[in-house]
């Protein structure tokens, strides 16, 4: 079965999530049924990453297996057309024949995500489910330093949600930068694999730096605490975006 | 009766334009109804420039009248409560009281608007209502060369709506630069004021121009034709954003 590499972007506002569930509309459930469509038959498909209801990708990737062989330019432009068709709020940039043992999942080197804060006394209107706002001025410095307590291997334990399904706690993190540009506060994470909700839970930390309630001292503490309920707010999830997925070069 | 400049963002995806009509909710609407939630009493507002259904703001002016006088601060969060309240897209950026001679529209001296296109082969997904999809790939800099064609005095009855209300065709048109940034083509023009469909007008003829299929010839000779079928044919709502609007010193 030939298998392809999709890099997707989509609009996570009117998903329940990534993921296919019952409860509404999936990225992944929009992709598979326009993949019967275009192929006359049921395929399942498996991203990178599961993103949360409302939050957004850049470069989510997925693998697919067709019956036949397709030129990528065919996968891609008919899978868009059925998206388009359908009304779906996701697009297929790209599609690549890859090897068999290419795993969406499992190959993964790196992932990235960023989420967005806009930092203003007003309310947001254009940018309204595409990032968090706060009104309160924040020290994005502050954030900065504070992120660096967190970056290496530790036991995120404080940083995952519940309902996180990961048999360890620990990750390493590669980068977590901060940085300002006017009223626009992004916050870059880097890792082999995150925790569920552990980016949105570093955000909501770090907003409590930004604001003057917490100290680096603080995130730190938190982090050693290996305890949920150190954690700060939860940040919400219009604001997250997964943005690029590192695969080994011969499979990009 | 106290006077104030109201600076407002919008999110023209879901009003059927700036101007309140009684065939759908508008961006005028939605102000005029917070203000009286927050007078007691009716009020009715004058924006810098209508916009039509689907097109944005980062910066639409408008005046407001109250019987009381407000701080400038109250004014702006006030309003911004009613709206939020009713679910608008529509935020007010700032308030300040202002001589009562102040006109948002009269007292204009340049208005400046943005005109977004992705060029790009695959559709949009997070700037579904954002941006015009252009999928051929676009020359910008043969975009902008013929833009320049179009700068200065002249009668534009070409790139007119045969809906424009204006007397006059003849409007001087300070600026019309377009420039690519990756996928991201951005058209800029300023002028004191514009007809209706004028910028989109322009944009739906600079982008056959990108597309190869005029020349800056074809752009000029379509202005002398003074005709409204020598346009190209006019581009979607989605692209275009009223950015800012000038007034003298004293009075901004």
């Amino acid at each position: 079965m030939p298998r392809y590499k999709l890099t997707i972007e989509y609009d996570g506002t009117p998903y329940v999530g990534w993921q296919r569930q019952t409860n509404g509309p999936s990225a992944q459930g929009a992709i598979e049924s326009a993949a019967r469509q275009f192929s006359g038959h049921d395929i399942s498909i498996r991203g990178a990453g599961r993103t949360d209801a409302g939050v957004h990708a850049y470069g989510q990737v997925a693998h697919i297996d067709f019956e036949r062989d397709w030129p990528d330019e065919t996968v891609r432009n008919a899978l868009n057309s059925y998206l388009g068709q359908a009304g779906e709020r996701v697009v297929i940039l790209s599609a690549h024949r890859v090897a068999d043992d290419f795993d969406a999942r499992f190959s993964a080197l790196r992932r990235h995500y960023l989420y967005r804060i806009i930092n203003r006394r007003v309310p947001l209107a254009l940018e309204r489910n595409r990032a968090l706002w706060v009104a309160k001025p924040l020290d994005a410095d502050g954030m900065h330093e504070a992120a660096q307590r967190l970056v290496g291997r530790h036991d995120f334990t404080t940083f995952r949600s519940v309902h996180c399904q990961a048999k360890n706690p620990v990750r390493t993190l590669d980068r977590l930068d901060v940085r300002r540009t006017g009223d626009l506060i992004e916050i870059e994470a880097t890792a082999q694999s995150f925790l569920h909700n552990q980016i949105r839970s570093f955000a909501g930390t770090l907003r409590l730096v930004g604001e003057g309630e917490w100290t680096a001292d603080d995130v730190a503490g938190a982090l050693e605490a290996q305890d949920r309920t150190a954690c700060g707010p939860v940040a919400g999830p219009q604001g997250l975006y997964f943005m690029k997925v590192d695969y080994p070069d011969e499979e990009g």
